[in-house]
This record gives C-alpha cells, structure tokens and sequence, in this order.
C-alpha cells in the first residue's frame, strides 16, 4: 500500500463522482481510476478492495461537508446556520448523492449498513452536543427533529428539486426553527 | 400490448422487488418476467420499454402505500396516524426503497425526474389539503415540516434502522405532532 495522502484524497473525490454519476453498480476500482486520471490499478494500491473504498468513501464525505469554523456566522443564528448548510449542499450535490448511494447499498452490505448507521449516529450525536453547547436556542428533542426535518428537506433538495420550487426554502427553514427550537422549550 | 390487469399489477410488483434488491441498474424487462415467473418476453407485452415501465411503478407504489380507509382511526389522531404511516411502511419496505431507487435514477434522467417530481407535488398537496379538511390540528406550513421531518424519519429507518435505536420513533412522531400541529397555530 502506497501513503501519499493527496493521491489518496484525489481518488476518494473520484469516487465520490463515480458514485453520484453511475450509482453504486458502476463504482469499480477501475471506474475510480478512470475518473482520477491515474493508471489502471492505482486505487487497488490503496484500497484493498471496494468494501474498503466504500467506507473511506463515508468518512472522505465528512471532511468534505463539515463547515469551516470560520464561515460561521457570529452571533451564531439556527437559521442562518441552516441555509449555510443548504448552500453547502447545493454546492457539493455530488457528496450527498454518494451519501444516498451508499445508504442504499448499505441496504444490500450489511457490514457497510453497519458502517453507515455508526457513522450517522456519531454525526448526529456529535451535532446534538455542538447545538446544545454553542448558546442556540432548543433542546434536544428540537435538535433531533430539526435533523429528520433537514434530512428530508435535503433528499428532495437533491432528488426533485424542481418540486421544492413551490415551497421557498427560506421560509420552510424559518419555520423549522421557529417551531422545533423554541427559545423556551415545551418540554 | 395485452391488457390483463392482474397480469400488469404482478409485473409491476415483482419490478418494485427487483428494484428493491437489485438496485435500479438491475432492472431490465427481462429481471422482471423472471421475478414474475412469467415467459421472458411477457413484460415487453406490457411495457414499451424501460423508461414507461419506471414511470408506472411509481405510480403503483401509491397503490401499495396508500391507507385503507377503513384502517383510519376514528376519531381521527395524529399521532396515530403517523405511527400507522410507519408501521405500513415497515411492512411495505420494498416498496419504499424502490421509490428511493427511481429518486435516485431521477437524478440521471430528467424526464424521470419530472415525472417523480410531479408526482411528489402532486401527493403532498393532496396530503395538505386533506389534513386541513379532516379537523386535524395544525395549519399548512405545519403540515409541510411534517412531510420532511417524516421523509427523513422514513430514510433512516430504511437505510440505517440500528442508528434509529437510539431513538424511539414513537417519541419522536410525537414530538413531531406537538410541535409542528399546535392546536392554536403560530401562524
């Protein structure tokens, strides 16, 4: 196995186009190095085979999703938060479609479903103790809500946007906010 | 073409467990007579080609997922309601990844896409409309985040059920009702 993390990065972002482009039958080591640029067998030097592709895949669309800390907006504000986070997907449609191609070849790998629902649930968990900590209004059970309700916002965003047309999004992310994160929760 | 509607009906659910298990890629006409049971070349009878074959499975999954109305509960509760929408989703799994299945095809063909598109609009506004005729709490953009906030309780629950332990959906659905349908509306 070769150790040169740029090379590496660059054929997990192939990957990842590989994956939002063909679906995940058409995701080969091959196809990887076909879209990287680099000669046939390349990625089989640093994926040992497609099982562990697929997992690097799942944390290589973390790094690229996660926001930079400077691009937060001070004083931190839920909404403002949320339409960065929509933006941000808006610019990288490529990582979540990979997202969704590995959940649903999760369902058909249960090591990889394994893998997917271990890594989600860090994520979640990890954004739930960010929110509570950072001052923003809501409790945990708003923060929850609010991270099912952005999730489906995010898989029609993606899948029938033209759809979502009839629903501005600000507004929609307004009212999240203004219904599941009350400056004094319910309960 | 034939018109046995019952024969068109089998066809259309053994395409939905071929998309289910196969994933969109393995979805040929031929995949399905043999899911079928039926002589290759009978799905050809029924559907032009791949492409009409798609657009009347989506069609179908509402046939699948659609409430008798004999299973509402009366009086009507929401809470009820959505735990009655997940159970039927539980049992028709299927059905729920295929539809996922054309999203994400829906991606790569946009005559697809409009379709699942149109279809998704059309659904939703029918759901509005009913919930505000019904007497249940809750105004429009209520009803609206509660649409997303269950198709992203829907996704994980498909894809990455071992991550939703953490979180039992029945005080999550009724955290959903209390927040997002108040009796006496925010606006």
């Amino acid at each position: 196995m070769r150790h040169n993390p740029e090379r590496r990065t660059a054929l997990l972002d192939a990957a990842i186009e590989v994956l939002a482009r063909e679906g995940s039958r058409g995701l080969t080591l091959r196809a990887v190095d076909a879209e990287a640029g680099v000669p046939t067998g390349t990625a089989s030097n640093y994926f040992a085979n497609r099982a562990q592709l697929l997992v690097q895949i799942l944390h290589r669309t973390r790094e690229r999703i996660a926001p930079d800390p400077a691009d937060l907006p001070a004083p931190l504000d839920a909404k403002v938060l949320l339409m960065l986070l929509l933006e941000r997907m808006r610019r990288e449609r490529s990582v979540h479609i990979a997202m969704l191609e590995l959940r649903l070849e999760g369902i058909r790998r249960p090591e990889l479903q394994a893998e997917v629902a271990a890594f989600q649930g860090a994520e979640l968990e990890a954004n739930i103790a960010w929110h509570l900590e950072s001052g923003l209004p809501g409790d945990r059970q708003g923060v929850l809500l609010l991270y099912f309700a952005m999730l489906g916002l995010i898989v029609e965003d993606l899948t029938v946007p033209a759809m979502l047309e009839a629903y501005p999004v600000a507004g929609v992310i307004d009212a999240m906010v203004e219904r599941l994160l009350p400056e004094s929760p319910a309960q």
